[in-house]
């Protein structure tokens, strides 16, 4: 192969610049054929906007089965991640598909197992894993120059939303739509990054989250949860949509002193020699390591979205390795739903989650909500997110 | 009364600093007359560092109702500041303890009131309500300049203590001793500044302490806790001695913007409107209020422990409100105990907290304690702190 067919499901806002992308010719080896989405009105969209050899699709299996596409990117609302993505595996194609990974971890490990069965290339549109800032935080972190991790403290609370925002997609915000708040909708990259940059997931979790406290939703939007790791280091993650300007710091604290990202800056006060050995040597009563603040060279440029469909191109083409292996979406969506599971039992809760506790949890929200929303999105219009990646 | 005749009460490391400060003429009003000790061997500290008017005495008991003094400064172990407190108002005299105001509530309420029946002065060293960064920070909250409070964290890892600083007195990080480890020893300021500051406590908390996590020792070195206040407002306050460098970053979150205290600085970033009118108006989907990062001018100078004596002096001579009334010291206080219960009984604490219950527990671990320390303090030669404040 030389060329990769690709289609687009979902002609949303993301599922729309993504079609863009490809259309202006920024991912090398990848053509777009197709593009599918549920809603019909979507076919005007697609022939005013994008060339006509783009074929639309309203059926996604058909168009999977079709013979006429070699790959997918799944942009449709978020429950339906999982599924696509298990019906593209069986029919051959190679995936890959905005985030969250799924809504519930039970789905997205099936889906784990389909992309594992079927041998394709398989990719989580992660892209800021492609913003050097965290791509220099997990290298300092991997190569031990931060040494044995301590603690970590992200607090990212720049999610701003109106109400105007929750009401623009009858979808958004409910438990049958998005199925979840600022966990599952805003927070994925940072739920991914918090794990990926320092190579730990948390072994327990105890959350706090509120739902409906800014907006008129049903949903989280407002959440801190404090975990502990293997190694006994502890963390806290604290997330809002409803305040502003609000903040986004990450922390990491290690034997070797601690790093902070936070106004895209990477700040690496370093200690001259681990703090053990310190402690260990040290006679005088007070008394603290010597500590350089450091000016640590960021080099590169995130490449984002685009970045991210030509590492998959390139993997599919030529096994370039993937930057974000669809596989480890369910990372992040673990630590999204442990912090609502151990909220609604007001309980910790042990990593891996019980999944089927949680998706029992997820259903009597869904069976008790109040609002009466469409599970598809309402607007026949793409918005231009441009903006509001953080 | 022209000249308060003041006795200091144990010659630690800050008593000695009180009374060198008092001899150094650096409190118009008051004269030191009196130090007293336990340790009969710190006399001969006295007398080649004290003026020979100064009288040495053993017992304080004696001292306090010998008819000698006005007022005392009590510098003594946590456990003793109440008792000694409550004698020296049954003895008619002013009181100043330094922090913490005691180790558990029920004996800080006692002492409470006994001096709201005495009628004397009473205050705390809280000297950092001095320092201008917080007195700004509480006025601007007052004055309602940042809004209706939603959000407080404060990370106060920057408390480094070395093995060697535990070993350098017996009675230092234990239960019997100290009564608590970072949250009794080097967080009383902070504690208190969290509630002065914003003017609200929480009205419940769930907090995760570790013991001896990172240093030969029984007590805290380590605590997350995270807080809910009455208006709906969360926090969270982290601190450890166990980090180097470590961090200092308070965040205060409102319905106007944000305040941060890093790094001795106070930044504002103030909404132009309050964020729930942008909210009520905004028809847009994505887009929040215009804010502004404000640099707010700090004038004043921090005075300090000596700034509190005098202030507590000039109570005494002229009636002048005390920056901090002793009374105040149980805010702090609760805080803290309700961490540590909260942590001992795994689970949430409602506060005001169950003040018997904290007290069985911390005598459960007195009972059950391995750590053979002597209660006073071992080293007969007070330290230099004056790099240790924060």
């Amino acid at each position: 192969m030389s060329l990769v067919r690709v289609a687009v499901i979902g002609i949303g806002n993301m599922g729309a610049a993504h079609a863009r992308t490809l259309v202006a010719g920024e991912v090398p080896g990848a053509e777009l054929v197709a593009v599918c989405d549920v809603r019909q009105e979507m076919e005007s969209w697609v022939s005013s906007n994008l060339p006509a050899s783009v074929t639309y699709w309203q059926d996604a299996e058909q168009m999977m089965s079709s013979g006429t596409i070699d790959a997918v990117i799944i942009a449709t609302p978020h429950y339906d991640h999982p599924e696509k993505a298990i019906q593209a595996f069986r029919d051959g194609l190679h995936v890959m598909i905005e985030k969250p990974a799924g809504v519930y971890t039970k789905q997205v490990r099936k889906m784990n197992e389909a992309a594992a069965a079927s041998g394709k290339v398989f990719s989580m549109m992660y892209n800021q894993r492609t913003n050097p800032l965290y791509i220099k935080l997990r290298d300092l972190i991997a190569s031990g120059e931060l040494g044995e991790i301590r603690r970590t403290n992200w607090i990212i609370t720049n999610w701003y939303r109106s109400q105007s925002y929750y009401d623009s997609g009858g979808w958004r915000a409910t438990w049958a739509g998005e199925g979840g708040g600022v966990l599952i909708n805003q927070d994925p990259h940072q739920l991914d990054l918090w794990q990926w940059t320092i190579g730990m997931m948390p072994v327990r979790m105890r959350a706090f989250c509120s739902f409906g406290k800014y907006r008129n939703i049903e949903v989280e939007d407002d959440v801190t949860a404090y975990v502990e790791y293997e190694n006994g280091a502890t963390g806290v993650f604290v997330t809002t949509t409803g305040e502003a300007p609000g903040t986004n710091r990450f922390e990491v604290n290690g034997d070797r002193g601690k790093i902070v990202i936070e106004d895209g800056q990477l700040t690496f006060w370093r200690l001259r020699e681990p703090e053990p050995e310190f402690n260990q040597r040290f006679t005088g009563g007070f008394g603290q390591p010597e500590c350089w603040k450091c000016e640590v060279p960021i080099s590169g440029v995130e490449t984002g979205h685009p970045g991210l469909i030509r590492n998959w191109i390139d993997a599919i083409l030529n096994g370039t390795p993937l930057i974000a292996p669809g596989e480890e979406g369910i990372h992040g969506l673990t630590l999204s739903n442990a912090m609502l599971l151990s909220t609604w039992t007001d309980n910790w809760v042990d990593l891996p989650i019980d999944e089927d506790l949680f998706y029992e949890h997820l259903q009597q929200r869904i069976a008790s909500s109040n609002t009466k929303k469409d599970k598809a999105g309402s607007s026949s219009q793409p918005a231009d997110l441009s903006q509001t990646f953080k």
